[in-house]
């Protein structure tokens, strides 16, 4: 026995079942131990140091040349390395080129820094490795989720006591789902619109789901549905509009007002253009935006809930970005009559700050879900409480113990607190950007979300001229200026702004390139930004030749 | 300053800027940081042991009994509970109700133990919390995922290799893509598939992502479209063709011969009937599945490719259970055949021995996945790294690094290993089976699948004789039986084996209830497996009325 020990210490990456049972239940001996537990107890109790530490430092090396490094294709059939040198590569030789999103400023994405607890949660429920689709393999965990589907459909819908009491533990009905992002959420919500527009009808039409949209279109006298949406939407809705089969270029973009939200007037004449088609053309949803990934502004909710409540027509809400708004009392009236909405989006990992990657969907009408229902005969028994009867995906993990947890850790109060921090430190961004000369503020802050550009005062004034040709010259210039500046930031390595392209203008409209900045992390304040700024100044006059 | 901190510490329990800091970046005190490490400890180097003492251990609570305690909806303003506690409660509380699915006894679902250092991997990889959905926050992460898909696209595929380093960092191709799970690795193929089916025409029809089925159906001269499967293929396909738009009724299921694969000849005949139509029915994929969710078994992969080439048809190959298999030496020719597949499914949560949930697809031309293309200004550039571009998901973590490390950790031969132990200990249970006179062996083992049931020997020759209607009083009477002891024996919280019910008989066709046995636990071997029939056999002698 010792002898076969030593051999196989010897021969240690040798793949055979001595060394795999060692791998599969405990680090192989007490030097390796000791190298996990550094790392671990870095992450699970300095996460901020750690990722200050070992994530985003050597931003200097081009894409190119990093991907020059990872080109070998082939996978050793022994052990390449053994466990404690493959957790320490990834430590310190791929996460530094990795991006530190959880830097204060990292202001460009929906992506943030986390409490340090998220990571904590996040790994019990990594070790418990329960599967969501199915009762068997989860049990009490299930019963959780629908739980915390509940609360959170409670604060979007406040329906009463009894509403909650007869659905929270209902197996016939569903408030709600996880999914993995805002994508699939926005997917689902829409293929459950498009499932309940085109329901079996007496002549013998079964639905769409089972005969298809060819069909259905048939059985309907329909040549085309559409989804309405402002031109601001996420391209998820396209993405929705292909694979659902009604085609994307059925996802009508209504034009924006001087507020980037949805201009009422235009949705209001193109929903009665389409009534005029007599039904040839019918309308699946119209979405309303809770938080625009561009520009963070929320469409009149009310407004869009009352029209689609006239003209019977799914009111989809994308609240992937803003929907923990609601959790804020000084802000949630923001986003007044998303209780009218049929079904919205939510996303765990922006401001719920949880980590990558959860979303969620949430429908009025508990029953609604039933139109995506599938069952097999080794799971998802009708009846069952088995949550994979009514979702897009199969397999799911509980990310739904992250958020009750941390509902329980924060309260609704601790998360306003941190919404209202955004909003707040994004108005006073703003305010700075009017006070400096080079700046130009090209959408204010409804939520945590501006958009602005360099260009300077005097071209400001040339801009104000009425002289199209001219204009749109100098927007080319300060447009190839914005992108030279946000990379050569980016690339400097220290600070992180996005940038985007907005259309802007009436009349003539013109692609404007600006830098986007969302502030959704609580070490992320006015100095920061405002150097920040100062940095894209010093980039502007010193690299940057003349307009 | 003091003062405010005593203030603070009494009312912990408000939400407030302090403590939401705090909250934020570090355990609140020494008491919490010393209960949280605890737990950690025990999770990050205990794993098993963790698991066997806090999880699944109070099975005896009935459903009903728990989801009553489980019912209220409302969420605190201020936090209801400590960090310290939440965990706890989590822990000891909570998890005692979920399953231990990494029990050697729970061999009832493709769910199981895992490596311990697949916990480290996941906590790092949350920690780092990159977004794969853009290079602008993940960076190197989208080029290691570009790596690691190459690795396995060479398994599947074996192309030469120039092949490879063509493709592994070329931002214009892609071999593949994780998806959260093989449902949506499925539908993603399908899509692909169908994408590819009704490409733009030189009528000036722009493709069916565009413009939808309804006129891709008129351009093409299309009824429908149907795809083809084995009728044990996973439920998914149906959701996918109903999410697609062709409707799931046209997702036609193939019988099976006496072996549970495809039957070659009624295939044939299917796409010899489809092809009269003249194209008025077009066969979108026809898919064969390596590694049936029911019984295991691989479908004549090879004949059926070279069905499809002949009759140019997409190839889908659902190996989301057993593609794997391909890193065994042993019995990689149990997959031949996979290299002719235009896509192929592969779960990373199953036989990758990875967390919850993670899938991955991928095809065997670079270029297909151009006709699910989307882009935004924001994001997903044409011509940028940004993996967001071609995925049916948008927002994605970096579930990649740990297949990465998993693989250089363990080699394939470590995977082979645990494959070899699955398959190799299943027919040495089918043998024990066949010995014991209570039960009767329903499918072999082709993977590291079974199924049997009870069904005592003079009953078995009873079954033999032939009368139809006697053999179906029976088999209602076994059903029953092995419904009730298979939930007895849940219940009974030791041992899991699921249940499922297979449709057997050539003239007259019978749903028989079977006992369901998955191994993918190392830890499961044939004294184990021999316990659970012991126990079995005790609730059916003890519990059950006679037949």
């Amino acid at each position: 026995m010792k002898i076969k020990n030593n051999i196989s210490e010897k021969t240690e990456l040798v793949a055979n079942w001595q060394t795999l049972m060692r791998v599969f239940i405990r680090p192989e001996n007490e030097e390796t131990k000791l190298i996990l537990l550094k790392y671990m107890e870095q992450i699970l109790f300095g996460l901020n140091n750690f990722l200050k530490k070992h994530v985003g430092i050597t931003e200097k090396v081009s894409l190119k040349e990093l991907s020059m490094r990872f080109t070998d294709t082939t996978i050793n059939k022994n052990p390449e390395k053994k466990l404690a040198e493959v957790i320490t590569e990834l430590i310190e030789d791929i996460a530094p080129h990795a991006v530190n999103v959880a830097s204060p400023y990292f202001v460009g994405h929906m992506t943030s820094a986390m409490p340090f607890f998220m990571v904590h949660l996040k790994t019990i429920v990594t070790a418990l490795n329960q599967n969501l689709v199915k009762i068997e393999t989860s049990k009490v965990v299930s019963i959780l989720e629908k739980q915390v589907i509940a609360k959170i459909h409670r604060i979007i819908y406040k329906e009463d006591e009894s509403f909650y009491k007869e659905h929270v533990q209902n197996a016939k009905t569903t408030l709600g789902c996880f999914t993995k992002d805002g994508t699939l959420a926005n997917i689902t919500a829409l293929w459950v619109a498009r499932n309940s527009l085109l329901v079996p009808t007496k002549d013998g039409f079964s639905g769409i789901e089972e005969e298809g949209i060819d069909a259905a279109y048939k059985a309907y006298g329909i040549e085309r549905c559409v989804i309405l949406a402002s031109k601001l939407s996420h391209y998820s809705l396209k993405k929705a509009g292909g694979i659902l089969g009604i085609g994307n270029q059925n996802i009508i973009a209504i034009d924006v007002d001087g507020n980037n939200r949805i201009n009422l007037d235009l949705l209001n004449k193109e929903i009665k253009k389409i009534k005029q088609t007599g039904g040839r053309i019918r309308i699946l949803a119209v979405v309303g935006i809770a938080g625009t990934t561009e520009t963070g502004t929320i469409d009149p909710l009310k407004e869009i809930g009352m029209l689609c409540s006239e003209n019977k027509i799914h009111f989809h809400v994308d609240a992937a970005w803003g929907g923990p708004t609601l959790m804020s009392e000084k802000y949630s009236h923001l986003l007044d009559g998303i209780e009218l909405a049929d079904s919205v989006t939510i996303d765990c990992h922006k401001q719920f700050y949880m980590p990558m990657s959860s979303g969620m969907v949430y429908f009025k009408n508990p029953s609604i879900m039933n139109s995506i229902e599938y069952h097999a005969s080794y799971v998802n028994r009708p009846g069952s409480v088995d949550l994979g009867i009514k979702s897009i995906t199969g397999s799911r993990e509980a990310n739904s113990i992250i958020l009750d947890c941390a509902l329980k850790i924060m309260g609704t109060q601790g998360y306003a607190l941190l919404i209202e921090h955004g909003i707040e430190t994004a108005r006073k961004f703003a305010e700075e950007i009017k006070k400096r000369p080079d700046f130009q503020l090209m959408t204010s802050p409804e939520l945590n979300l501006l958009t602005y550009r360099i260009c300077p005062a005097d071209i400001r004034e040339k801009l104000s001229e009425d002289n199209f040709e001219q204009r749109q010259s100098i927007n080319k210039k300060l447009n190839k200026i914005n992108r030279t500046v946000q990379r050569l930031q980016r690339e400097a390595g220290k600070s992180f702004v996005s940038r985007t392209t907005l259309s802007i203008g009436n009349k003539h409209k013109e692609d404007i390139v600006v830098l986007r900045c969302v502030i959704m992390n609580p070490m992320t304040n006015i100095n920061i930004l405002k150097k920040i700024l100062d940095e894209q100044e010093e980039i502007y006059r010193c690299h940057i030749d003349e307009v």
